[in-house]
């Protein structure tokens, strides 16, 4: 019997919501969810249809992307996932998709504005996309390379602040203290990426939200004093102090 | 056993609706329904999910947003409803999402303007737009000012022909007789934006409607001389008499 | 027991496929079947919702307008239906929607016009769009009227051969020889809209069907040498001789 | 019995998957599987609606259109289908849709850029749209010169590292070593064709992906050191070699 069995069960719950939530079609996307304590994380195995996995079938992962358990090939994601482990040691779960309208903003190579309160209520700025990445970059360990891609793009950014990125050309990673928060943080880009198309469809010339109405439903779901959610509840509100 | 069990039920009902409807994901939106003889509405605790909802979970506030029944904490936008039921004792129902389309529009701060018949067999002129909030507003008590910016606007329009407002950069309001009307102002805003949404894209020069037409859908359904829907219909033809 | 039993049945059918497709929400569009031989038609009641109606609530209604059998009224629209088995007593149904493409390119009061072999398969042209009526029409008898303004769009087309039009600033009607075929071009009209709007928003200059595979993909479908679909095939390909 | 049981069968379900994922609406479309050494492929018939099908509905035609086996009449494209098998013996399976955005493009006689890592995991360039046909083929062997125009395209194209096509003004053919393989194209080409068609309308001006990324995704998939998927995985990382 696996050592590893919760740690499986929660990564596939979150790879099983992937097409059902319409992020992923074929076999595109991945989620993974991480152990902090034992330093493994299990994720979805490269390229089986989401309908045919079963929780038996994540492969356990150090944080060398050395499979630790399971009998099939990683996704070949994993190096990326693993990077962003090792540098972010608090988060808990990882999820990729190609989800339509996120990845149609990563290939135009822009970054998300944030022009309502929809996007604020998740984070308090523009959803960062990457630079692309530089021939020798893609030559080399390209999906180890794809992670310091992201981690260079928050040199000067709060990952606990902001749970998502656009890959340049590529399409979105997201995360967050579980791999049920990194879906539901997938979920939400892809609607704030939907809005925001549909926005400057609109009106091209939409302005980003004013600061103070951008603070407010950011710290009243997430600042010390938040107040949305239930008193209890856990996942809610997260208190960044 | 609660005295409000008919109210809650109502409420609920209108919450269960919002997701299946597609117009809303995640925790978002809220609906409520107002018990005027008491005083009182039911709304949905804040942050729970839909689809773990009963009827029991519903919060029964009154109109200074007190809790008087329920073990939840109600919507963080309870204020905004309470604000509105204050002003307009003759509404039964506010149901409030961060719809697709409606929210797109509410982000580029502009009213829908009145393109065709579907729109006009709902109300007879543009949905309208508030301002945006002022700093000192949403630094306040930001949840009662959305409130007053919505009877703001309405300070020269009629709720009773108007149940529906876009609050800038955020997102969709309706109201109605019930909760249960509340919500179908709602679905229909959503494809009323759409739908201009669409026209504007086919033909950036698209005309407002002219005003024979615009007279002739309402009156059809909302004059004193309706005559869609039947005769025993007490939803559907609202006389204005 | 009716004498429109059958009759009933099968604009019921068409009625309840509405929603199903994707074309109505809440209680707009209709559709109806009409028996030439008695001179009456089956028509949806006004304002009822869609999964509430059975077979039994369908009206019969005579060519002109008055209630031959049902205890509810007519759909507000049954008189547009009325004008048009009169005109054309070889259709054998029609169907009225405000589905969304198509209304949008009629709010845009512009013909959709033909961009590709899927628009040639069903028709040879553009799809028309009325003029917008004049205010005396308007005001006069509405619904009659909307069937004259369909039927002077019509003076110079043949309504065997363009089984749909635009009404402007309104939303489509379609027909055919049965309420079924009414009900596949009302289906077919919603994609061809919505295939015209995404070409054009690819290429605006996108230019009009070649005449030689303008007429060819709409004869091998409805020429007198057609030959697509089964050789029993009574619905599919309709000879034109 | 018939001796083409398990060629039908293969037919019936990929045809039966067009509606299921949402490719094809009414009769349109239609899916091919080949059977090499007998030099036979079974077809939908003509016309026929999805839900009726049966497997034993399935034609089988040999390589000059000729019905070997079957009550009903072949799909109307079938001499397309025979002329790609003629000339590309290697491949197993064609799929024909009328897909709203692959067909937007066909329509808008543009072939669809390579934007992103999404298109690259199936093609390393853009997919190619024929030249609208001349007026002469069109008037003669109509499908005959549809396969023929699709040759044409390939001249200078390999069939092997571009699975898909558009055919100007009409809409998309797909195939692949088996008739699902050609399906997955279909389904991978509608979502490819969406995502270009919004990162345009984000940025009009979003550039081809650079090479070496390119190269890089399909390589990982498709090149004689691919890594995607599973060892012992037949379907997925095809060999070029």
């Amino acid at each position: 019997m696996s050592t590893h069995g919760e740690l499986k069960e929660i990564a596939w719950k979150a790879n099983r919501e992937l097409p059902a939530s319409g992020l992923v079609i074929q076999t595109f996307g991945n989620a993974s969810a991480f152990d902090r304590r034992r330093g493994v994380f299990a994720i979805k195995p490269s390229g089986v249809p989401f309908k045919a996995l079963a929780a038996e079938d994540m492969v356990i992962v150090d944080l060398e992307s050395r499979v630790v358990e399971g009998k099939l090939r990683p996704s070949s994601d994993t190096k990326t996932h693993a990077v962003l482990y090792r540098a972010w040691h608090d988060i808990g779960g990882i999820v990729h998709t190609h989800s339509l309208y996120a990845s149609a903003w990563a290939q135009a190579m822009e970054p998300i504005p944030v022009l309502g309160t929809t996007h604020a209520d998740y984070l308090a700025q523009d959803i960062p996309c990457t630079d692309v990445m530089n021939d020798e970059m893609v030559k080399g360990d390209y999906e180890e390379e794809t992670g310091h891609q992201i981690l260079k793009t928050f040199a000067t950014l709060s990952h606990k602040e902001v749970e998502m990125v656009l890959v340049a050309c590529h399409g979105p990673f997201t995360w967050g203290n579980s791999a049920e928060k990194a879906l539901e943080n997938s979920i939400m880009l892809e609607q704030i990426a939907h809005m925001a198309y549909l926005a400057l469809q609109i009106n091209p010339d939409t302005p980003r939200l004013k600061r103070s109405l951008l603070r407010k439903h950011y710290e009243r779901k997430h600042g010390p004093e938040a107040y949305y959610g239930q008193y209890d509840d856990t996942s809610a509100p997260r208190k960044t102090t």
